[in-house]
């Protein structure tokens, strides 16, 4: 095989989808013979750096939901073009902590664009490159919001309802992108140690990619 | 009427575009009731001048074909939103110098990545604000490269030919973006006087959307 494997990782805030990324890439270095990349957009690409710090300048307030996807696709498209085909090419395997479907839920779903339009918009900075396998981090919305403030030694008040009803809606967002595709997409218990996390990942990756996994030779 | 009036101008390099849109405007000034805003993107929105700023930054040297298409599909949206929405809300007549036909002749056309591609992928920009009615302003393919180079007093090196080929790619490239919209997109013979451009353009106005000029009240 010459071509490589691209796979990404999906999760609201709270779903230990970070965590388990490394632990995932930890796990493939051991169990898998080709190389492993992990990343996350804009990943260090400059051009899809500079937009990125397009969308996030806070003078920007005025930014239009539309242009925000458009950008998100832009940098989408720089950090595949210079980062993921490249690895692929190499026969790397690619690890994405967050791709499409990210934007599908927060964009898509949360800002009211709508699931359809935006997925549409993205195939024109996708192309063909889809992820062979996406692993969604399902942890109930009480667990994650509590995950994102479990630092936080204070009472909950009006600003932390609005992020938990934000939190909800990226929920419900991810909900509808699981249904809209799910040959693709893989639904792990995340409400769980990470380590186990992991470990159901590794195992659906041997079930259904058993060619990435490194042949065990000799033996007794 | 309580909705505005929504035109662009379109041509390659040496058409006379410019100049035509500013005597297009001071006739309309005349001629017509409502309010004339004439703009081009980004049109000194801050967001959408940002987003040109990264697909003009010359050390951008990597940038993909389809990134530069999204940024000028997201500089597009912002215009709209903040410049060219409003406008069209409080009644006024709006002429923009370049829109969506520009990225399908450069970028679809001129960068291969396919008109069809690059119209889907703006649909998502411009929702449904598509203009009523484009002028193309046609001129031979040698009299707008004469045009460009007009004020040049010296010999065609290579650099010049290579520019001509981009010059002729771009003239292609629009002559497909008119087949495809024959109803929307009205070619003007720019091989004249831009003062007789201007009137042709006038002429169709009339013809075409005779509401939109002042009616002439009283007579002797």
């Amino acid at each position: 095989m010459t071509k490589g494997f691209f796979m990404t990782l999906e999760g609201p805030e709270g779903s230990g989808k970070t965590t388990v990324a490394k632990l995932l890439v930890e796990r493939l270095e051991k169990e898998v013979e080709k190389s492993i990349v992990l990343t996350r957009e804009p990943g260090g690409i400059a051009i899809a750096e500079k937009i990125r710090d397009v969308i996030l300048d806070v003078s920007h307030t005025m930014m239009d939901a539309r242009t925000e996807a458009l950008l998100y696709a832009a940098s989408r498209r720089q950090h595949l073009v210079e980062k993921v085909m490249p690895a692929l090419t190499d026969g790397k395997v690619v690890v994405c902590d967050r791709f499409v479907d990210s934007s599908l839920a927060y964009q898509g779903y949360g800002r009211n664009i709508g699931v359809d339009n935006v997925w549409e918009m993205n195939q024109f900075a996708i192309a063909d490159l889809m992820p062979q396998v996406t692993f969604y981090l399902d942890v109930p919305i009480e667990v994650g919001f509590e995950r994102i403030y479990a630092n936080k030694d204070r009472e909950i008040n009006r600003l932390d309802l609005e992020k938990k009803e934000f939190h909800e809606t990226v929920v419900e967002g991810y909900r509808q992108v699981i249904e809209r595709f799910p040959e693709r997409i893989v639904v792990i218990n995340a409400n769980q140690a990470v380590e186990e996390v992991t470990e159901a990942i590794i195992q659906t990756l041997k079930q259904r990619f058993p060619d990435i996994f490194r042949t065990l030779k000799g033996g007794i």
